[in-house]
C-alpha cells in the first residue's frame, strides 16, 4: 500500500505573465516546425495554448530538422516576453527560448496525407472528414470545436444559475417523440425498439418532478436526404418548464440564454473569434413577429405570395433575417404563432387565433435553430387533438400517463448545438460543427 | 412585429430571507395538502424548494379538501419566519401564510396509484419504475436526482477548470470500442452499426488535438444479466489526456476530481443529504495498493486463496474496502497493476512488471466506480499487441489512423455516472439511480 499527498501537478492554466524570464519545462505536439539557418520557430500545441518557442541552433540540443511535426516534444527553456501577430499562437505576448528538445513520440508515416502547418486548412469537406484525426488538429479546426464545448458548458451553467435541473433521459425507446419515418430501429433484445429523436417526452414527464428542466444530449434522426443543414445525429440542448407567463417566459429565458452564452463566447473564445474572423451578435432586445406576417412582409418587399401557406419556405426565413437585421437590428427574430397543422400533437394552440398555435421558431442569420412552445397539460386535451391528428394513444401511454398524474402549464424548446455553432463560425455545412459527423454515407471514423 | 425589452421575470432562485413579512404570489404543484380543523398545511414542489404553506380556513378563499394533490396552484400569501424539522421541506426557516389559492390544473384520475405523500415511498422496484412519471415526484426520488444532477455539472466544471475541453463523440459507430458480444445492433441505411460501448476510440483521437478531453454521455451494453449492477444504457463519465508522469496523473486527478464533486454536493445539496441520511465522504489523501498485494492481503485476512487469479472477485473487492476503511482510514482505493490478459489491447504494459499493465480501478466503498490507466501511443506497438490479443487491424482503421499521425503519451478512465449515485446515497440497486432505467426487460416509460 502507498499513501500519497494529492497535488496538482497535472492542474490548470498556465500563468505565462507570472512567468516571464524564468524556467519552464513542459510537454506538447509540434502543431509546427519553421527551420531557418539560423535555427527557427517551433509552434507546440498545449492543451490551452499554442505556444511559440524560438530556436537558436548554437544553443540547442538538437538539430530543428530533427523534429517532426506532431511529434510529442519536451521543452525546457526561459519565457521571454514578444509581440506576435499570428492570431493562431497565443499566448501572443511571449514566447519560449528553448535550450534542450527531448522528443517523446513521433508520427509512424513519413508523410502526414494533409498539412496541418498552413493558414487554411484547403482540403475537400470528403478528406476532412476521412482525416478527421489529423485535420481536427488545424488552428481553425480547433477553434470551432472549443467554441462548441463553450456553448456546451455554458448552457448548463445558466440553466443551472436558474434554478433548472440536468436530467438524462434514455436514448434506447420504444415510441418515437416526432412520429414519421426518420427514426432509427434497433434489436432490443428480440423486441423492436428505437433511438431517441428528441427527449420531448421525457422533458415534459420530467417538469412534473422539478418544474425546470435541461438535458444535453445526443439525438437521433434517420434522414434519408444528405443535405448541408442536417445531421443524423446531433447534440440536442433542450429545456422544459413551468410557465407563469404563457410562451413569453420562454422567448425570455431563451433571449437570456443566448445572451449569457454570446457573452462567455467574447470572453472565453477571444482567440478563437479572432482566429476564424468572425462576429459574436449583442443581445439587447427581443423581437417577435407573428407567423402570418412574416408572409405579409415577404409579399410587400418581393411580390412573393407565400400568404395561406402553412410553412414558412427557406427563401421566406433568409429573407426575414435580412429583413430583421436592416429594419429591427436583429440577428435574432422569434416567428410566432404557427399554424395548428404544422406543429406536433402536443402542442398547444391558441384559443385567440383560429388555427394557430402558442409556438415559435427562433431564426439566427435567417436560419430556424430553434422550435418551442407551449404543451398541453390536461390530459383530455391530448385524447382530443390525437384524436383530430388521427393518432391513437396505444403506443404512448408510457408518456400520456403522467397528465394522468397532474402536469403544471408547461412549455419548452430545443437547440441544436451543432447549426448554432456552426451559424456562429460562419460554415458552409453544419456537419463541419460536428467532431465525427454521421450522414447516410458517413460511419466513421 | 413586436420590440420586447428582456426581463428576469422567469429568473433565479428565490431569495426567502428578504422577503419576510412581504407578499408573494407563486405557482407550484401540490407535493401534499394535510387538511384539518382549522385549515391546514399545504406543501408546494417549486423548481428549487419544498414550501410549506400555512392555510386558515376562515381567510382562505377555497375548501382545503378541494385542493388536488399533485395539481397545480398559484397562491398568494405572506412569507413568515418558521422553524420547520420535516427534513423534505426546504426553506426551513420560513412558511408562507396563504389567502388565496388558485387551483390551474388537476390530475385526472380520481386517484393517484402510487401515494408519493408519506416519508418513504413503499414500492417495490417494479412499480416504482412502471409509475416513474409519478414515483420521482417523491422528495427522496428528487433528492437522488439533485445528486446526480450535480455530480454531472461539477465534473465538466472541474476538468473545465482544468483545461480540458468537452467533446460530443458519435454514438452509432462502425467498430465496438469494448469487442464482446453486449453491443446493440443498428440498422443504418441497410449498413451494420452499432451503438458505442464507450467513446474509447474517439476521446484518445481528440487528446492528439486537445490535450485533455472528456465527454459526459451515455453509452449502451447488451448485457443480457439483469443485476443490480448493471444498466444497458447509462451515462458515462469520460477523460482523457496527456501524461507527463505517467498514470499517476490519472490518480492525481481523478482524485482531485472527486474531491470537487463531494465538496460541492456538500455545499449544494445540504438537504438532499440531510432528507437522504447520507454521508459524503471527506478525500484528504491518495491510497494505492498493486493488484498481487490485494489478492495477498486477502489471503492473510481470511485464508481464500485467490493468489495467481487474473482478477478480483467482487468478494476481494468488498474486504479489500472494508479492509481499507478500518486500516487505511480511507473509502476510495487505486488497484493498480492489473494483468496484461485482463485489459483491453490499448492498454499499455508496465515495462518492470510482466504480465502487470499500468493501469487501475478505482474501488469506492469496496465497489469499481472507475477503470483507467495509461494507453500505448506508438503505432506499432498497437499493430504488436493486436496480434498478441488475436485481433485483426481491418476493423479499427478509423481509429488506428491516428497513431499513424503521432500521439502523446497519454490515459484516462471512465466512471459510471448512475454507479457513483447508486453508491453515494446507498441505494441497493444501481437502475435506481437512472431517471428511465433500461434492462433486459424494460425499455419504457
Amino acid at each position: 500500500m502507498n499513501e500519497i499527498a494529492i497535488n496538482d501537478s497535472v492542474s490548470s492554466f498556465i500563468e505565462w505573465d507570472s512567468l516571464l524570464e524564468k524556467e519552464v519545462t513542459f510537454t506538447g505536439m509540434v502543431q509546427n516546425c519553421r527551420v531557418s539557418s539560423w535555427g527557427g520557430f517551433l509552434i507546440l500545441r498545449l492543451p490551452n495554448y499554442i505556444v511559440q518557442c524560438v530556436m537558436d541552433r548554437n544553443s540547442l540540443n538538437i538539430k530543428p530538422e530533427d523534429i517532426p511535426v506532431e511529434g510529442c516534444v519536451k521543452v525546457t527553456g526561459t519565457v521571454k516576453a514578444s509581440s506576435i501577430k499570428d492570431k493562431a499562437i497565443h499566448p501572443n505576448n511571449c514566447e519560449i527560448h528553448v535550450k534542450n528538445i527531448e522528443v517523446l513520440s513521433s508520427p509512424s508515416l513519413e508523410q502526414l496525407p494533409v498539412d496541418t502547418t498552413k493558414k487554411e486548412l484547403n482540403v475537400n469537406i470528403h478528406t476532412n472528414f476521412d482525416k478527421r484525426p489529423l485535420t481536427l488538429r488545424h488552428p481553425k479546426e480547433q477553434a470551432i470545436f472549443r467554441i462548441s464545448s463553450v456553448i456546451f458548458n455554458e448552457f448548463g451553467n445558466f440553466l443551472t444559475d436558474n434554478g433548472f435541473t440536468r436530467i438524462c433521459s434514455p436514448k434506447i425507446v420504444k415510441t418515437g417523440a416526432e412520429g414519421g419515418a426518420n427514426i432509427f430501429k434497433l434489436d432490443y433484445f428480440g423486441r423492436e425498439a428505437y433511438l431517441g429523436q428528441s427527449p420531448q417526452f421525457y422533458k415534459q414527464m420530467m417538469v412534473g418532478v422539478f418544474g425546470r428542466v435541461f438535458e444535453e444530449a445526443p439525438v437521433f434522426r434517420a434522414e434519408k436526404h444528405d443535405t448541408s443543414r442536417h445531421l443524423n445525429e446531433y447534440i440536442s440542448l433542450d429545456i422544459e418548464m413551468m410557465l407563469e407567463n404563457g410562451f413569453m417566459d420562454l422567448i425570455q429565458i431563451e433571449t437570456r440564454l443566448l445572451k449569457h452564452i454570446f457573452e462567455k463566447l467574447k470572453e472565453k473564445c477571444s482567440n478563437e473569434i479572432a482566429l476564424l474572423g468572425i462576429e459574436i451578435p449583442t443581445v439587447d432586445k427581443i423581437v417577435t413577429v407573428e407567423f402570418d406576417e412574416v408572409h405579409e412582409i415577404v409579399f410587400k418587399e418581393t411580390g412573393k405570395d407565400y400568404r395561406g401557406e402553412k410553412d414558412l419556405a427557406p427563401e421566406e426565413e433568409t429573407l426575414i433575417g435580412e429583413y430583421a437585421k436592416k429594419n429591427w437590428n436583429t440577428e435574432l427574430v422569434f416567428v410566432t404563432h404557427y399554424p395548428t397543422v404544422k406543429r406536433p400533437f402536443y402542442t398547444m394552440d391558441d384559443s385567440t387565433k383560429e388555427g394557430r398555435t402558442l409556438s415559435y421558431d427562433l431564426l439566427f442569420r435567417g436560419m430556424e435553430i430553434t422550435t418551442g412552445g407551449q404543451r398541453l397539460n390536461v390530459y383530455e386535451d391530448y385524447l382530443e387533438k390525437m384524436k383530430a391528428f388521427g393518432l391513437t394513444t396505444e403506443l404512448f401511454e408510457g408518456y400520456l400517463q403522467v397528465f394522468q398524474y397532474g402536469m403544471p402549464p408547461h412549455g419548452g424548446f430545443g437547440l441544436g448545438l451543432e447549426r448554432l455553432t456552426s451559424l456562429l463560425c460562419g460554415l458552409s455545412n453544419v456537419k463541419e460543427a460536428s467532431l465525427f459527423p454521421r450522414d447516410i454515407n458517413r460511419l466513421e471514423p
